[in-house]
């Protein structure tokens, strides 16, 4: 029978009802000393990030992050450490050079990163030369540029103006917004979006808009395009994709992204008919001998013969985009996976079941390899055909809102579990982890475990500067990482996977979802 | 006799005892209209600007800008606009080529800017090597790197950290600040600050190891120095100067300011023993031929016969640094008081003062622009030996406080001003502005004036993102400024250049100030 600590009258009520879940004082003591005395989630972080670089998928970078991962968790005593392939992704690609500064008026260099997959500059040298500023703003009005903007370096005319900002980038989820959560009842499910015509209509024409224009661009090979994304100022820069990955497509040109003050001073002059000229050098590279994505892989078998082929799981994705080295996005949750593994390690702790921790690849394109795991291993949710290995995974526990600490979790519409988590949420009351919502979270790798009937589930954590900063930009860095959060982070992860790991039942399942062939991925 | 117009109860009563200053509401209303209907201000910040660049003192740029200034001063039907030459400055410089980037372990282009007044990497191609980090936080410890840095490429260890910022970027001016600036009694006058041995001392040992650092660079000539100013992140960049701009002061090595997060990765990795190396092309260029300072001078002549040789001043200085396009600092200011004299020639008013618009140069190494032009034509601070115009200039106005709209104005500790001043922000007190404190404000150009006790004023306004964004950053460019708070301030300032022309009596003064020879200038 597992030890019963009472924490103080308020709690000691709760646990007469949640005795079963009470999780080990003495345990996460220990844990939260190792984490404070020996804590390595900054020295992962360190070479997730400033070492490994940007880890887009496929990318060089990746493969060295992955591969110094699993050569860590190994050294660690992590036993099967692998990269697995999850099936075809696509080509690799880095920037090798880039370089843009405006030469007339008057000389001021660029902030510019590459879109990923986009192309080189022609030649070898600096290309220089002139705008031509494109005003379209429909496929139609494309039209009347075809033909004209071979060599040329081009952009495209928009609308945007930026404005000071009188909100803090950076946050903290209010009280009253955690309390507002906790008493949700369930929000709308994945993959069930409310429906609106006009938004969708818009989107639709928008993405419909930018297939033509890449497509004028790859039939026209202008030398360079610029492009801005509005979201970023102050010297950051939102940037992703541009080209395509796919084993065939074609090679695009060259295609930056500038921050918008450097972006709409050019379109300004340019558009009062000043004499613009730029120089750029733009070198990227791609790679196309392995096409494989991979997954990192590593474990802690069970060692409870009734349960040791049960699995806990527990992982984030490590690819990244390319514009920083994706300090909060994802390196953050991969270092505290990473750390909740090596504290259990570190406390020579054997689990009941196995614990498994998966550093994802091709999360930014679309969940790729998670969504691969799960239908190499476990299942598939346009069939709903299940695997045995399906039954034995308990939970997979994830982590990808940035390097804000937990506040709670997303019961992901599974009622049954709250008095658990709550109870297992109770040894971090105090350091502001209390929030259980039985709300749905989306937009990254649990919801591939959710797919198929596995409780899949993603923390709750403080958004400290993601949405306005960090959240695929240029200032995606290990500066923008709070070392504090990240360890509070470690030891509650690494406390639902012990309690995960020790407790005599698997976690409390859902329904089984109906097959969503013919659906959009969830 | 002008004409009273009852602005409301509360009002009325204020205009019995300032009835001779209560502004022609007429007037006001036509200045409103023109500058709603005809606004020139974001035209004449544009060329400022995004058409000038960066207009550090004596660069061709601030020669271009001081030339269309002049030539749209006289445009308007501006007299006597003229370059005036000051005195002697030094060299002007300009950035032609900035490029670095991180090569290995993976390439990553760095945000960076040349500091003012440096050099140029060697040669006449791109440089690559690693980099050496110096650990020295006093002059005793630079010794050890005499003799050892020739050609390298270098950084000094910072013990910075970024944290996520919590505060708005951006504020106005709240109604409580504005409240007990308006009651302050008068606070510490400009040159007497109290005095702190503690942090007098830390500040001399800094500026000793910054002096002892320069000559060692100057020195040993490196290839490249790397620096951090840790004010910034997030891709903004606080930039100044970093060499010197006399005559025959000789020429550093290249010195270019790196956003913070840029330069402490390639520190974290140096340190961390990792190889890293870096290629860069820094191409600068000193200007020697014209040594001298130049401001922008303009009039409106006067047309009261008794009047005429008395002057209303107003100005802005037009120097930048070079990071971006001073749009904050201070093409705002500029614009400001461009756009007021050209509402005032676009109304053909005919004032009964001389208007005299000055664009200073030089404020950003040391009010050079404003100084000289005082001990040119006004007086010597120093001996307070006066000439005989010391006594025709009845006020002067400055504007040098970023884009934020006009909240009121600083009286300097001249009381008897007050009652004016109160009764000619009536008008625009709907918009914000009605704050009128004792309290004196330093920093720019009203301290040249002040100092040989002719009223120099300088307004209050909303500080916008001014300290956290664009105050010497390279991120002080157009997009910054807010047209509305532009339109509001060159209103205000016309029609407080309109009041002081016209009314019967000059702007009352303070005692004369003591002589300050010995003293640090004011």
């Amino acid at each position: 029978m597992r030890k019963i600590v009472l924490f103080g009258l308020m709690q000691s009520a709760l646990l007469v009802s949640f005795s079963q879940s009470v999780p080990d004082a003495d345990i996460i003591s220990k844990l939260k000393q190792e984490e404070s005395q020996n804590s390595k989630v900054m020295d992962i972080a360190f070479h997730l990030t400033d070492v490994s670089g940007p880890r887009l998928t496929a990318s060089p970078n990746f493969m060295n992050a992955a591969n110094w991962a699993k050569t860590t968790l190994s050294g660690w005593g992590l036993e099967n450490a692998r990269l697995e392939p999850w099936g075809d992704f696509g080509k690799g690609w880095q920037q090798e050079r880039c370089y843009i500064a405006m030469t007339k008026p008057y000389y001021t260099p660029i902030v510019a990163i590459p879109r990923a997959w986009t192309g080189s500059t022609p030649g070898k040298k600096m290309i220089n030369g002139g705008i031509v500023l494109l005003k379209a703003k429909d496929s139609a009005s494309l039209v009347q540029y075809a033909g004209t903007l071979k060599n040329k370096i081009i952009m495209l005319w928009v609308d945007d103006a930026l404005k000071p900002s009188f909100e803090p980038d950076g946050a903290r989820l209010a009280d009253s917004s955690l309390a507002k959560m906790a008493k949700a009842e369930m929000n709308v499910a994945p993959g069930q979006r409310p429906a609106n015509d006009q938004a969708r209509q818009q989107f639709m024409a928008r993405q419909s808009f930018q297939r033509n224009l890449t497509k004028l661009f790859n039939e026209e090979k202008p030398a360079l395009v610029l492009s801005i994304n509005p979201r970023g100022n102050d010297g950051t820069v939102f940037v992703q994709g541009g080209g395509e990955y796919g084993k065939d497509a074609p090679e695009g040109p060259a295609n930056i992204m500038l921050s918008s003050d450097d972006y709409l001073r050019l379109q300004r002059l340019v558009n009062a008919g000043v004499p613009v000229e730029v120089e750029a050098d733009v070198k990227t590279r791609f790679f196309d001998k392995d096409l494989k994505g991979y997954n990192v892989i590593a474990e802690i078998p069970g060692t409870d013969p009734k349960l040791k082929d049960e699995v806990v799981m527990l992982g984030g994705h490590l690819d990244s985009w390319q514009g920083a080295t994706g300090a909060t996005d994802n390196a953050a949750g991969c270092s505290v996976m990473m750390e909740a593994v090596r504290l259990l390690k570190a406390m020579n702790f054997k689990p009941r079941r196995t614990i498994r921790i998966a550093l994802w690849s091709g999360e930014e394109q679309g969940l790729f390899g998670s969504r691969n795991y799960v239908k190499n291993h476990l299942g598939d949710p346009a069939t709903m055909k299940l695997m045995p290995e399906q039954q034995n995974i308990s939970a997979y526990y994830n982590l990808d809102n940035g390097t804000g600490k937990i506040r709670g979790i997303y019961l992901q519409g599974n009622e049954a579990v709250r008095p658990l988590f709550t109870s297992w949420l109770q040894p971090f009351n105090g350091e502001g982890a209390s929030t259980v919502t039985i709300n749905n979270t989306g937009g990254t790798d649990h919801l591939a475990f959710d797919a198929v009937g596995i409780p899949g589930f993603q923390f709750i954590q403080d958004p400290i500067e993601y949405d306005t900063r960090t959240h695929h930009t240029n200032m995606d860095t290990y500066d923008h990482l709070v070392p504090e959060d990240l360890k509070q982070a470690s030891v509650i992860v690494a406390s639902f996977v012990y309690n995960t790991a020790m407790r005599d039942e698997k976690i409390p399942r859902k329904e089984l979802p109906k097959p969503r062939e013919g659906q959009r991925p969830i």
